[in-house]
């Protein structure tokens, strides 16, 4: 079930990453790589933090597969994709809430500490999206408008408060979860964004 | 023999790094760095990613040496550069072959899986230039119209499908460096190009 | 003593990540992330080439909470820290002398070339900019016109003509600190810069 979720959200990424790179008008090569960090940047760059090598993709093809399903149904459905606007959505926010859970369980393999692990799990979630828009020369949207990145934090942080409960761990894990996607919704919902710091 | 064509690619490839940072009006520190990434970013991306640390060019310096002296041949001769561009362009694209090579080979002695180590043959060949325009703040332009990652991707194809034919490492090794020079140089002579998929 | 003096530096490096962060009209988590890879960045990416992992600050919080504190501070006094840039400025300085020599000293440890350890020095001070400017979707300044790597590449050579003469360690630090330190306050002071070599 979590590694469904897990190749879902997989998937919604790389489907993003797909139309990012179109508009900016890359080649094909351009294309699939911007899908391919999109979804598995994030958790290449935590890898690579924490020693994880060779890191994940290079071990589990599953998700290279899964990226070239994305890569292949975006660019033949790029014209209605449109249409799937919601659901692609729904499973981006899926993905968001599922790649915040596998970092922080990196992290607590790796034994690391909570502070680190929720830094973990945001960049899992999140840092996809900020090697994407390097790569397309803009300055990261998550650093800018987009509140996703405080999301992950915030649901990192509920995942331990039940940690130190000792409340039984696929509990924990649905209910960090639900926290992330639910605030996600709501913060897009209701325009939600994080102040941005004026100068003066 | 092997490693003389990989010294030959080096210094291409940190030649045409300083040319690159020259136009971006860079400081001598900073054309030194893009000659460097040029050569040896995709190499050292590459070595990150698998856990081979300390990185390569840490272990045999000469590679280092090599790019100091392509940094001071493109200062001193870069107003003549331009009569030599033949003789670079086919430096860079025996350079293309053999980091190719040496990609692959470096994902074979980690054991990882073909579709790994023909990425990390790309990634060894394609990923300088990628990390060098985006310290000049552009979008990669293997992203955007160069051809040659295709070509690398095809090359690492040859090789795995001589492996299973059985053919000796050695001719394996000609052939696939073969093919890239051959089909590189066919791609810009007639001007080939993958297609951007357009938006509608 | 060294460790209050990193401390410092990377307080210095933290607040000037956040007046840049905010210069680009970024959000909260954006300033955060820039104050980061301003003082860390750099460390970071020398941990994960030398294979140093999990990277420094996941081992030791203290410089996430300096920096967490460095965010708050500059943020809250953003108004009047211009007032203070004659202080922030010596605390850069004294981080660009501190961070190289715990570059030196890593490289040391890994067992490095001395070639190696001065890249290592040079990356841990002033690669942390040359990340926060990419962020920024900016050419970084350091490969345009700041001229500190060039002090940094010095003082490590300082270092090593200092280890041949079988000088106490101690003393060592010292000097290339103080080498750096000066030297930079002097660059700055009479405005020296690398030429840029122009096209012909």
């Amino acid at each position: 079930m979590f590694y469904l979720l897990d190749i879902l959200g997989t998937l919604a990424f790389a489907i993003s990453g797909v139309l990012t790179a179109i508009n900016k008008k890359m080649d094909l090569f351009g294309v699939f790589i911007i899908a391919f960090v999109t979804a598995l940047g994030g958790g290449t760059l935590r890898d690579m933090l924490i020693g994880h090598t060779p890191v994940s993709w290079m071990r589990d093809l599953n998700y290279v597969y899964v990226i070239a399903a994305g890569f292949f149904i975006a660019l033949i459905f790029r014209g209605r994709l449109s249409k799937l606007r919601k659901s692609l959505f729904l499973f981006d926010t899926i993905g968001l809430g599922v790649f915040t859970l596998v970092g922080l369980e990196k992290g607590l393999i790796a034994k690391l500490n909570p502070t680190v692990c929720i830094a973990l799990g945001t960049m899992t979630a999140c840092f996809g999206g900020v090697i994407r828009d390097i790569l397309c020369n803009e300055i990261p949207v998550v650093f800018r408008k987009e509140i996703y990145a405080t999301i992950c934090i915030l649901g990192g942080t509920v995942f331990f408060i039940l940690m130190e409960l000792e409340i039984p761990i696929n509990v924990i894990y649905l209910v960090t979860s639900g926290v992330i996607i639910v605030v996600r919704l709501m913060a897009v919902y209701y325009k939600w964004a994080l102040p941005a710091p004026y100068k003066y």
